[in-house]
């Protein structure tokens, strides 16, 4: 009987996950295709999804098979995912059944104009055209929080828990604050000494050839091309649509290749990850991506902790000097090493080195929890953004569209979202360490060309583990310890020490 | 009561509507941005909102609105939109009610996969391939033509009618050999007087530049920039998302301007359609395109009737000969005119000039006629396309590619679609020349650049009349007749008459 109301449950939460599905490709469409008159339309599509979703997994069927399998003798003993699947579907359905479908529609139809508004502010460098949207996004977001967190809980974490499953303000603001103080003497040390010019300053990497490069690079990691593609968009992002089909973005800065190169191979990271979901388990818990944080640990260890390593470029240096001879042919491998490396506080996020990377995160997370609990006024946002600046990076934003403007989330209501970076930044060179001790031959490997064992090894150690335990669970079942920042600290020391004398 | 019942079932359609439009974008990126590993969950996304639209349009709460609505003293004296809505409400609750869901989803779920498998027969030029995949869609498509025709009806008339509402078979054949008798003494003057050739033999039409102008026709007959796009598919096509969301594709050859260049002014014509539709009506069939031989219509008049025309050329003509000097510098106006108005028998549908156009469809529709009858099997196709086009075209085509594997059309199921094309001709035809006799100085404005005028008389005699009455009934109160053959048997003798000698 347990057994049939499983298998009832999970044709339910498969068919949710396909409405679910369009619901992501619409969102992939808005950013890379969909004509700026389409917004409200599109608003339109997104609300009835939502509400699609919300409405299955909260309806009393869903509840009702919940109830009748969870009091199954057979789930006692049934296999390890069914068990995960079934506490996985009864998280979702307690968080979603607390917030009502209107709430839920009434922000997806929200999202297409805010994040419309927001663009339009951030070409202007005018926070006045997005205040409006931003407020009524907040106001929703809020009421949200409250349903979620009720009387006793903490509306942020009722937030963060969409994105990272457990996440809690009162571990996450802590751990932050440790690994700010952490990278603080890496950081002191860097400003002082500054940097040379980029040895390619006023040469051109033409677009074309980027493209070129910067295509391969993800079939070079082991994306399948046939299940997968790469656009530009104005935010680079990665979005699976479902088995087979993944997509990533890019931008392109003809004066600059590393934005593009190593975008491709952040947002390829994170299509590796959703590639190696079990598709036995398509549709359900365990065969999707775990939370954001895990995610986030697999592009930025593509990204950063091979793509910007040494191995890497003794293989891949010579052909990308042989693509751009006219920028790069007096450019040395160590000098090249060094400007992809080059670590300085600056304004923008998404352009911050591995060291500075995790102040920005810090700002950003005190910054929405302020507004979420109410002791920020968004119309006092860009002073806030600005002040917190100064304060963490040493820096004043010139605008706002270096300074609270930068970002897309907010305009979207991923209000509890960034913290997840600073968290995968840790799991991911906790897990590098980890895969570097399991493999030890690893950078020869990726220094004659080969990704491969590494992608094995993640592939059985993350991926295939889909959303059956927390984040912080897969990682320390694949490193044998609970993740602290001490994996990261030592990962900055050593690469960066040398370079900047600390 | 009435009044109250109407809203809310119109509330139903227009929701409903939201959902098909989802399934819109589905297919439009099908063709365009799919990976291919994508399309077995495409297929799964597809038919759930197949299923959904069924469902709601279905639904006993639909059923019982529709009833007590049709019930109402209201509905008498109600606007006219208002009784144009309910009865094609009615008529696609009657159409769907009896095709059970399960069939719905199959069909959209098998559309993708065979899809797919004809793109490779095709490229293969191997219908072995297809011919499974073909066999399938044939067996569900039959199926749903018996479970719409019932006892007494016929299969395939049920099938025309999901394209062209009212399209009976034993009216449509008829006027088809009608159509092909008409045009027998062009084709065979033609045929005998054959055709130089191209004055750009050789050439090249670089397809950079054939972008630029190409991205420049939607715009200059009246498409809003904001509110469409333009990309690359294999199989050109228009697809309307949502208000504000158009969109159309061609294709590009570096050897022949002409594909892309009158290409983009039929998906253009289709895309001025829904663009005029009038969004008051947004979501109900007052405010949705017809049916698809008024689409054509509106098609083929702005590819032919207006982009082939001598006024069109005299104003664009000086730009594209700058634009292609290499190619173009020694073909006078006259040249380039024959050029693109050459007509002769050919294997290819797509590519075939606006007099041998409605043979190519009197073919498919004998055959797909006989294939929904039983009296052809599938695995006969080949043989008797080939027969046909000897018969028809007097050509044997050398291969199946450039045979029976041509059209996506049966890939997708759209039985009963072909003669909408034929329909669209002659409808396109008879309101050019209404147009012309409204606007006495049509040709002039053209030749001046401006279409705007055309434009006008489309929207407020086509386009504003959105699903109210059927196709035909549109095209005899905008021109003052019921459709016949005449008008476009006439433009065809005026226009190739001089330049053929018939």
């Amino acid at each position: 009987m347990g057994e049939q109301a499983y298998q009832r449950l999970m044709d339910r939460v498969r068919d949710t996950a396909v409405v679910q599905s369009i619901g992501w490709l619409l969102s992939w469409d808005q950013e890379t295709n969909m004509p700026a008159a389409g917004a409200s339309h599109r608003g339109r599509q997104l609300a009835l999804v939502a509400g699609l979703v919300h409405e299955r997994l909260t309806a009393s069927v869903t509840k009702d098979l919940l109830a009748e399998v969870e009091a199954a003798p057979w789930l006692q003993d049934a296999p390890p995912h069914a068990r995960a699947n079934v506490a996985e579907t009864r998280r979702v359905h307690e968080r979603l059944t607390r917030v009502p479908r209107t709430l839920v529609e009434e922000v997806a139809r929200t999202v297409p104009v805010a994040q419309h508004a927001w663009a339009s502010a951030r070409r202007a460098s005018d926070f006045a055209l997005f205040r409006p949207h931003l407020e009524k996004m907040v106001a929703l977001k809020r009421d949200e929080a409250r349903a979620i967190a009720g009387s006793g809980g903490d509306p942020y974490d009722a937030l963060m828990d969409e994105f990272e499953p457990g996440a809690r303000i009162a571990e996450v603001a802590p751990f932050l604050d440790a690994l700010v103080d952490g990278l603080a003497p890496a950081v002191l040390a860097i400003s002082k000494q500054g940097n040379p010019p980029l040895p390619w300053e006023g040469r051109r990497f033409p677009v074309e050839r980027q493209r070129v490069v910067c295509g391969a690079l993800p079939a070079a990691i082991g994306l399948s091309p046939q299940g997968s593609r790469l656009d530009v968009s104005a935010h680079p992002f990665c979005q699976r649509i479902g088995v087979g089909d993944l997509r990533i973005t890019t931008r392109y800065d003809e004066a600059d290749p590393r934005g593009a190169y190593f975008g491709v191979l952040h947002e390829a990271g994170h299509a590796l990850y959703e590639q190696g979901l079990d598709p036995a388990h398509d549709g359900t818990p365990c065969g999707e991506a775990r939370s954001l944080a895990v995610h986030e640990s697999q592009s930025r260890l593509w990204e950063n902790l091979v793509g910007r390593g040494r191995p890497w470029w003794r293989h891949h240096y010579p052909t990308l000097r042989a693509v751009f001879p006219e920028a790069l042919h007096d450019v040395e491998l160590e000098a090249f090493y060094r400007a992809i490396n080059r670590v300085a506080p600056s304004f923008i996020r998404v352009e911050a080195d591995e060291v500075t990377y995790n102040l920005h995160i810090a700002v950003r997370v005190r910054l929405e929890r302020a507004i979420i609990t109410g002791a920020l006024a968004v119309a006092d946002l860009p002073g806030a953004w600005n002040d917190e600046y100064r304060r963490a990076l040493g820096l004043t934003p010139p605008d706002d569209a270096r300074g609270c403007l930068q970002d897309v989330h907010w305009s979207c209501g991923a209000f509890g979202y960034f913290a997840t970076y600073a968290l995968g930044n840790v799991y991911g060179a906790q897990l590098m360490e980890a895969a570097r001790a399991a493999l030890p031959s690893l950078d020869d490997e990726i220094a004659s060309g080969s990704t491969a064992s590494l992608l094995a090894w993640l592939v059985s150690k993350v991926h295939r583990r889909g959303a059956s335990a927390r984040g912080a669970r897969i990682v320390e079942d694949a490193t044998g310890y609970a993740p602290d920042a001490a994996a990261f600290l030592r990962y900055i020391k050593q690469k960066y020490g040398p370079l900047y004398g600390f």
